[in-house]
């Protein structure tokens, strides 16, 4: 058994389920069977040929799996065991990871990384029978038993990226937050607000499904922006504007509306990813009043993220499954692939099983 | 009518409820009939004698009440509205308020100020019929309309410095916290480590019904210390240790345990009033394995602190009225006290009605 | 002695040096005879036009002086110490000022007030004989006897606001840090990156007097962006990228080369004052590639602020009267404006001596 | 050549330069030869039997040297290079790494690890001709050639250790800092607390050789213990109490000085190893006028750490070769440790030259 069936990116628009070579660990990484993954947006870019990858590459980047094969120099794991491996990969050990930048880090010792996001990018990804999972020693976290597979699949990506919208943007006990877009990173910027404290949550969209499901994961009030004039609603509902806002869909009417519905002072922690220039609004920003913060977050990955989040789920702080709406089969991952890609039927996130 | 009713500490172990002149607003002041108070831990310190005020003060520091009189320059407040202050009254404008230590407002003008907790302390209290507010532009903040009396009350004290256990010790999204001894003020931090995204909340306590009223506000276990080793099970609990321990009793036994809790580099957050020296033992601090944090933590206080806090509850994040397991009037304080005292009935706080 | 000779805003390109009445001392309020100010780059799009104030307003914010009359409810101070006040002046007692955001302070009563900066915009400023200081007791700060008005004058704005921009830049040990544009507080970011132990400073100038001052004040390196590649050679200076880029000028140009300047995670510290729109280019920001930080800040003011930036003069670690170029009388304050306008003959900084 | 010249510890009070078995590099690791180290309190202790040990290790953990051997899978790096290794050697893969806490690295692989300190505590150290590296991924830090050995040695231990005390302290623009204990941590203390901005720094001591280096190093204002009420005089400096104090010698008296010269809610950052149970004096701690820090610091490690205080030293910041006061070859360690050990001869740090 030399090959496997895996998610094939040919070409724009071109992608298959295909035979390919099985992949081996060689020292310091882990081969896992994967036991459950999903698409994600940035697939869609990438199918699409919006975000470059080389063809041939397996795509996918969030894996739940168990360990086949471990490589030299892993310890501390077993075969067969149960794990939730993250989006990005760091190292741990180059200059990036070491100053606490785990999703810049610089390790290029065979893979032509762009920071620390590896699977399904400048590696093979998860969407396939087998994954090889590089700096295994950072990156191998053991699923607690209590925890099913759908229980955890989020948390390699949207749930870490989401929370960190928060995190990143500093919410405090009493803050109002509005968050930009209710997608599926945007719900888990919403479910982390809560997780953190916030007073006030309300979600904008303009998707019946999403607001309702906006509300469902924490959002006390939720905007559609098809009918309300957003930024004069947030001000009014928090007497003069979020603490913090955070963006989740990478637009430039949503960074805006970000901005205009802060607080003096405030705080935008952007997820989004953009495509063009942005533009900053003079009125809103840097003027004589300004005092804004900007941050800007890539999801965090590594053992002891995947860790913390795991913990709580297992101690039902958070119940994500009901984000997934859809699952298929791998070889049906192309229908999966259609109903993600045009939202159909209230699509919010499609697990795919090997 | 140039009197009121008050409770007045006359010296150890004597205090009664009698007639006092009413106070009246001087420039920068206000006074606010009060609808509401309670008997707080502190208080019974100083009936006791065990912690020194000057005969003829007026006794209390959680006041709800109602705007009677505006001294001048005091602006964007009528009389009539109901107001929360916090048992800290910062001037807002001095250099330890300035550099965001309102809790050690340093302004003496007229008062007698050991930072900033005044009421009961250095000017007269809120177990009165009415109450004057020092720095009232600082310290009135409006309770909205939907809010009771007993819905915040508790936030003037308790729950500022309960939650800001949780808050000085950093609670993160998927920590693991004890909180230590499960009176109101350490049920206050269990419920602020819940809000601020702990993973695992574990308190512990000896006090059947205090260990019960932890699991309603949010631990997710509890231990009696009557029947465990407290420090074994939390290691094994947490796989190590807890990220952040919380005191909130002010004993030797507490803090210790509190602090051999912790894992390496975790923070031990310190809310209790300790008398005599305190150890610090060598095996659990300092030695080669050093690097935790102890913090203490003053209940923040003003305007902008309380109009959070009441956000919190507003938005029934928080309900702190399970609580408020015993009410009395002004008249019966005395039987207040005593039940308090000794802790009988399962009392948890008392609420006192003018 | 009703009168006074101060600089009033006439209309667009219009003000004059003139007589007019001279402040009074309100409840909470003081005066201050002026002995030193200075020109600022923003007094310069006043008088331009390009900032809207209202005609009539007396000019400036950088004030030095004695004071000469208390108003009642001030405290601590008496008539004749000499005080170094803010460029903004906090109230000290208002929800943003209570949250640490002196800047924003909200409070209006009597003043149109945008945020905290008042002196020169929505009240009389500086540059005049005599001066009205709203929130006294927040905004006096005593200048130490060995202290000179020339030693202390810039510390009312152009070091707070420079200074800030190391500190919200969270410039740490060993850090990289560049700063574009070496103008006044341009100068004082370099100063204050030095003072918070950066390892590398690169100073960015097109000016030959401006980058010479740049190395006496603590640049490492400079860079004259007329014939350099500033982006380029940060990146190979800095083997990857700034750890925090100070943008201190205000315009498109300065903006997109700090946000290319930084390494991937680090933090773009903005100071300057933008018109029009910004435009964030996508290939540097929020691409896959990100986490980026930007963050803007107004002057910090208040006397806690004040105190702070005095002790670092009086102890000699700063000595900022090299930027002090030139001198007039208030008489001459014409002059000092067009010099300081047209930026003749190397001026930095213009003091006025009323 | 299979054995090398090495510093082995045999019982308490018994070591000796000896012949043992030279290092080889399994994968992950690195051999260096040793070209300068030091001796440390830290091994007076464990030579007195203070601090246990297992007979027969080599002692030391300040290593400068040059690669003699690479394991396989460490990249980036050539056989011959100079490089700095840092006292602490972090694996960067584990938990407690993966979260920042690299001084606590709980990676066990083959070692006995106590934390991230394993150099001459649970394997064998730098005083020796060979040195092997674990982990070397993660802590070879190449030396700029324009650095001497001499230069960068003493940044292994003290002064990343020393600096780390006024990080952890947070010190800010116009501190007032001060350090208790001027030995050579104190000094690196002190240095730091420069390096960060504070305005005024008080170094303590009772020593003239030291006290004299403490104004070499930045110290502005030196007390004698002696011959001083040193908590009386700080308040008296400060007006009213430290912001920061740092504790750099690990006994009751110095611990309980430093807590009683903060001002209310300043910080104390802790640096010493204390013997036996520290006490907290109640009047000091945790009355009700508390909200304290203590902050203790293990010495930071791993690669990037190392390089941003080369930088330091780089650009000039820091010269810390004053520190160096004595010079002896492997084979006349124990003379270094007499001179070291009884502080002859105005001692300070003494360095070995294999």
């Amino acid at each position: 058994m030399n090959t496997m069936r895996a998610t094939v990116f040919q070409g724009m628009n071109q992608f298959e389920v295909q035979e390919v070579a099985r992949p081996r660990a060689g020292p310091g990484e882990a081969v896992i069977r994967v036991t459950l993954t999903t698409i994600c947006g940035t697939d869609i870019h990438i199918i699409r040929g919006e975000y470059p990858v080389k063809p041939g590459l397996v795509i996918g980047h969030e894996p739940v799996g168990v360990i086949e094969e471990l490589g030299s120099g892993v310890t501390g794991y077993v075969i067969g065991e149960r794990v939730l491996v993250g989006a990005i990969t760091p190292c741990g050990q180059c200059h990036a990871c070491l100053s606490g930048h785990q999703a810049q880090c610089g390790h290029g010792s065979g893979y032509e990384a762009i920071g620390g996001w590896r699977f399904g990018n400048t590696i093979n990804g998860a969407q396939a029978e087998y994954l090889l999972v590089p700096y295994a020693q950072a990156n191998l976290t053991k699923i607690p038993n209590e925890l099913s597979d759908e229980q955890v699949v989020l948390l390699a990506d949207i749930a870490s990226t989401g929370f960190s919208g928060a995190e990143s943007g500093g919410v405090r006990i009493g803050d109002a937050v509005a968050v930009f877009a209710q997608g599926p990173i945007g719900l888990c910027a919403t479910v982390g607000a809560k997780l953190m404290g916030a007073a006030l949550i309300i979600g904008v969209d303009g998707d019946d499904t999403r607001l309702h499901m906006a509300k469902r994961m924490g959002a006390d009030v939720v905007l559609d922006y098809r009918n309300t004039d957003v930024v004069a609603e947030i001000k009014r509902l928090t007497g003069g504007g979020a603490d913090v806002t955070i963006e989740a869909l990478g637009t430039q009417a949503t960074f805006e509306n970000a901005l205009r519905s802060l607080r003096p002072g405030g705080t935008l922690s952007s997820l989004g990813v953009y495509s063009g220039k942005l533009q900053i609004p003079y009125d809103a920003f840097a003027a004589g009043i300004g005092d804004h913060r900007i941050v800007t977050t890539l999801c965090p990955g590594g053992k002891e993220r995947m860790r913390r989040l795991m913990e709580v789920v297992r101690h039902k702080r958070v119940d994500l499954t009901p984000l997934l709406t859809h699952r298929f089969s791998l070889d049906d991952i192309r229908e999966g692939y259609r109903v993600f890609g045009e939202r159909l039927d209230g699509v919010l996130k499609v697990a795919i099983k090997p």
